[in-house]
């Protein structure tokens, strides 16, 4: 069985599906939870004999985050040794109306991390927490979603708050930028190489070059130009110069197709 | 067959499947997609043939976005109408280096998505977007996941962007708060209450009373407290003085109980 790496500050957090349904969401929540750097599941009573083939199947190369869970017989003893108890709920009333989204509790979560272990608690697939399961948490997480359709799938409402916890936490590694936005000076030298290459096709003359120019700079400006992307336009250019020098010096024809100005 | 709801800002948004597997997964995207505001569902040549009752299972009461879905035999098809076009994917490399989280491409995409179509594309579940597939694609989207298993499972991707652009447009109503947060005033007529109700059992005298009031004041304001949650405590501060006064009216006994201080 592969150890799940720590990922720093979120070693403390405990997933705990309280009576819980369906394997296969099991399954899929050891993959989110996996995914978003969380390791520790707690099962609460689970209503059927867990199909392992099932959640295996879902849990995909998670199955360490599946053979490490745990089961309780109740929702005090799953979170006996947590400090915050944050418990989900997507229906509004009484024990319900200070709850916040993901997003506005995370900092608060992973401060609560630093020095104690921290309890997600959420419901079955068919009723959520009862008003029961909510007294003993301290804190309440609802997830935003649309009034048309407000009861999200449980592994997609777990997946929710550790991607929320996995951001705030700051271990997303940002995408690797392979090639910085190129600089002004290499910019301008790629334009200067344009004008050239396009003067020397007869796409424009001399007295509207600056005019047409700007469209073409337009263009170009108007997302991200990386090196890589400024070195491959300078190729381009150099091309078609190349191109307008042969038809110059064999002085085919004059003028070349038409073209929008 | 009911319609579904126009969120404002993402009507335009199209989730494209392209040469989906699992017909659980569509269903389930079905149910995310309408979580999160968004209806227009696209399949690009499925692997399978649909299984209609494995994707109704899993899309619940979002079987109004499963049965408006179309197929397409190309990507190309599926997104000609569309302006932005976004591409999912984990890996690295060729093509992919210029992507962006969901959360940082959301405002771009919902920009776009005010005078145009805009198409969020997801691979197969097995390989993911070819290079030829993203070629198509103005953006590419990679969703931070822990170094430990970066592969999310479709839906889960699915859930995620849409979530972001849910967040991202506004629409997501904050819970509704039953009771505001209590007034100065309203806590310091407690925290009077309270002291007369722990003078009258005999918790404290009045030269410590300042004092251990202090650390009663610290327990009840560190966390929010609104004003339904001050007049329970005024309830039980009164009910608290009622008991003292019974006790103090008979005489029963000086002193009380053992406690801290």
């Amino acid at each position: 069985m592969s150890i799940v790496a720590r990922i720093m500050g979120l070693e403390n957090f405990r997933v705990v599906l309280v009576r819980p349904i369906y394997s296969g969401n099991i399954g899929a929540i050891c993959r989110a939870m996996k995914n978003m750097g969380i390791s520790d599941l707690a099962l609460v009573a689970p209503k059927q004999a867990l199909n392992l083939d099932e959640a295996r199947t879902m849990a995909c190369h998670a199955d360490d985050v599946l053979n490490r869970r745990r089961e309780f017989s109740t929702v005090a003893e799953a979170v006996a040794d947590c400090g915050l108890v944050a418990g989900t709920s997507a229906r509004e009333g009484l024990y319900r109306s200070h709850c916040r989204t993901p997003r506005e509790w995370a900092p608060r979560l992973l401060e609560a991390a630093h020095s104690s272990r921290v309890a997600l608690l959420f419901g079955p697939e068919d009723s959520g927490l009862t008003n029961e399961d909510l007294a003993v948490c301290t804190q309440i997480i609802r997830i935003p979603s649309s009034p048309e359709y407000l009861s999200i799938n449980l592994a997609q409402a777990v997946m929710i708050c550790c991607y929320e916890l996995f951001l705030a936490s700051g271990n997303a590694v940002p995408p690797a930028e392979f090639s910085p936005e190129a600089c002004s000076a290499m910019r301008e030298k790629m334009f200067e190489l344009w004008r050239e290459a396009l003067m020397s096709i007869g796409f424009m003359k001399g007295d509207k070059a600056d005019h047409m120019m700007l469209g073409l700079r337009r263009i170009l400006s108007r997302g991200q130009l990386s090196e890589k992307d400024v070195r491959i336009m300078v190729g381009i250019a150099r091309q078609v110069m190349w191109a307008g020098g042969q038809i110059n010096a064999g002085a085919i024809e004059e003028g070349g197709p038409e073209h929008e100005g």
